[in-house]
């Protein structure tokens, strides 16, 4: 290791209640960059494309691994459920994660150094998102207010200032930014240099683009809505993986009382993807989404569901109902979002019928 | 002017079509600080109190000052609707103005510095603010998507990328950050050292502490409703004049289909105000706001409601209606609603009846 790199901490956050997964299709030699950072915890390493080739880890991670033809073995039937490839195979680690969170990351994210050039821990400002509440009721103007040097401002209601669990963390990315396929064939220059020094709750009604190549969440708590639907082989559509997955799984922690952030951690993604093959990947999503995102929007879900289960449940019926008319791909994914949530209760059994934990969470420290 | 100052641009931008609104009681040498930036422009200076005190103003600034004989001669009985004693009095000079776009700011704020040490020109950040779309209908991660260097994330729909008319840009401060008084008693030597460097809107639907030490907003869109309500002398209240006018605006630019944005720019917020005084001043308004936030928080205004006049007599129904119970005060302050209206409508009488401009605003250049 570099002389210059941070040493391993002797107790990491969260070491044993923590899974990193990885979706991938080459060796994953980025993990030495990460390993002062990530060598403490579990790695699921989701292959995708070819079961024959063997994906290569680094010396000293601790890991399993698991490729197409263990997808079907673990699933049966129900892994047809889960994408081929493309990047959303992923949900399958978080699928068989035992672990209360779960961080995601793209094997072509690499660690982003802060405005002082210091080298930035994204993972552990994840943990932090995720174990400070959320404020999805009332907008803080200083942005987080759990964060040292910050508080709620005058003006913000003392009711509120207990905040809501955190389910999601939503970290950002330095250097090639998140862009479409027609924004990246407008700009393909166009580099995010800058370094926005802030983590915020997105609001209570609001929907976002959620990206899944830099993730945190709260699995016990939001993982069944994790599910990244069917994308790419023999789907007619793709890079909409984690789109779907933003917008259920904010509906829902709207619903059930949970927040979502977004912000810092930032880390430094290498490589523009293609901007040709992703138009074509893209291009059904860029009108579709037309119509998803008011769907979305206005959704309302019953009381009765009381479970992200149910809720999944209840946007399955209502994604068939409502967006059935557009491509009969509708149909097909509201048929997988009801497979997940059955594999999801088969392999976490002790997950069901779980009650929903109580919004409120202790007031700051 | 020190040699490290910048220079006084040769065509400040809107130079002739916003005032500055100050509120003081009283000399401005806080202007001098400020003169590369103000200089150009049209001050309106609200004296507050005594109005045989004299206030001095830097030379070389181009000025109009109403002390509280000038609105009362002005407004005769409808002066009543003006607060005194209380910095809730700068909108008066809102009133008075005849300029399109609006900057106020206390006199106990200063220039801050960027952290590259660059001194911050905040009415110019204000005023791009003010000019570019808002983005109220979906968060955009990567904040405002028409600053340079930035866009719309993946998954943006296209449509929404034209955005909407900015009504509001709210500017945050550096030094001594904007608590209520009993985040100052317990923390009384927390200063805000953290630049955040983003702009972003605050989406349709959610609510904000809107202050009003450094604000810029579009007076012919939005002024009427930038009512500072009834505070200070003979009022049972104080220092929630910019809350009950961001709470008021909100709504109202939600419904009209109008963006607010917050973030940039920073000024240097010199001096705490007394915890103490602040207390005698807050506490009634700590257990209101418990009832006035879910009532805005709910509010829905007809569709006929189609001019922010409207909306505001409507506003004003419905406070007198839905929080007159809490305290005689707000039956007193929905009146004084109806009379700040009926006096904008006759200190802008050209104002009245005008349509609604459209909310789309060109895509960005």
């Amino acid at each position: 290791m570099a002389g210059d790199r941070p040493a391993i901490p002797l107790s990491p956050p969260l070491k044993d209640e923590l899974d990193i997964v990885i979706p991938t299709i080459r060796n994953l030699d980025f993990l030495e960059m990460w390993r002062p950072f990530f060598q403490p915890y579990h790695l699921i390493i989701v292959q995708d494309g070819d079961p024959s080739k063997t994906i290569s880890v680094p010396d000293g991670f601790d890991y399993e691994l698991y490729n197409r033809n263990d997808i079907n073995r673990i699933l049966g039937p129900k892994a047809s459920c889960i994408s081929f490839k493309d990047s959303a195979c992923r949900c399958f680690g978080f699928l068989v994660s035992k672990k209360k969170y779960v961080y995601t990351i793209d094997d072509d994210c690499f660690v982003a150094k802060d405005p002082e050039g210091k080298e930035i821990n994204a993972l552990a400002q994840h943990i932090k998102n995720l174990l400070t509440p959320a404020t999805p009721g009332f907008f803080n103007t200083l942005y987080d207010p759990y964060r040292e040097g910050a508080d709620f401002v005058r003006g913000y209601p003392f009711s509120m200032r207990n905040g809501v669990s955190t389910a999601i963390s939503h970290g950002l990315w330095l250097n090639i930014p998140d862009y479409d396929a027609p924004t990246q064939l407008v700009k393909p220059l166009e580099r995010n240099t800058r370094y926005v020094d802030a983590v915020l709750t997105i609001p209570k009604g609001t929907l976002y683009p959620m990206c899944g190549m830099n993730l945190g969440f709260d699995r016990e708590l939001i993982g069944p809505a994790m599910y990244f639907g069917l994308m790419g082989d023999g789907q007619p559509i793709g890079r909409y993986d984690d789109m779907w997955a933003g917008w259920c799984s904010k509906v829902i922690c709207d619903h059930l009382g949970w927040g979502v952030k977004t912000g810092l951690p930032y880390i430094w993604h290498s490589k523009a993807s293609n901007p040709f093959v992703n138009l074509k990947k893209e291009y059904k999503g860029i009108f579709w989404q037309e119509d998803i995102i008011p769907f979305f929007q206005n959704v309302v879900l019953p009381k009765e569901c009381t479970t992200v289960q149910k809720c999944y449940i209840e946007l399955s019926k209502l994604v068939k109902e409502k967006l059935g008319h557009i491509d009969p791909y509708f149909q097909k994914l509201s048929e997988s979002m009801v497979t997940w949530i059955e594999a999801w209760d088969e392999l976490n059994p002790s997950e069901q019928a779980k009650p929903v934990p109580e919004n409120g969470k202790p007031a700051k420290a």
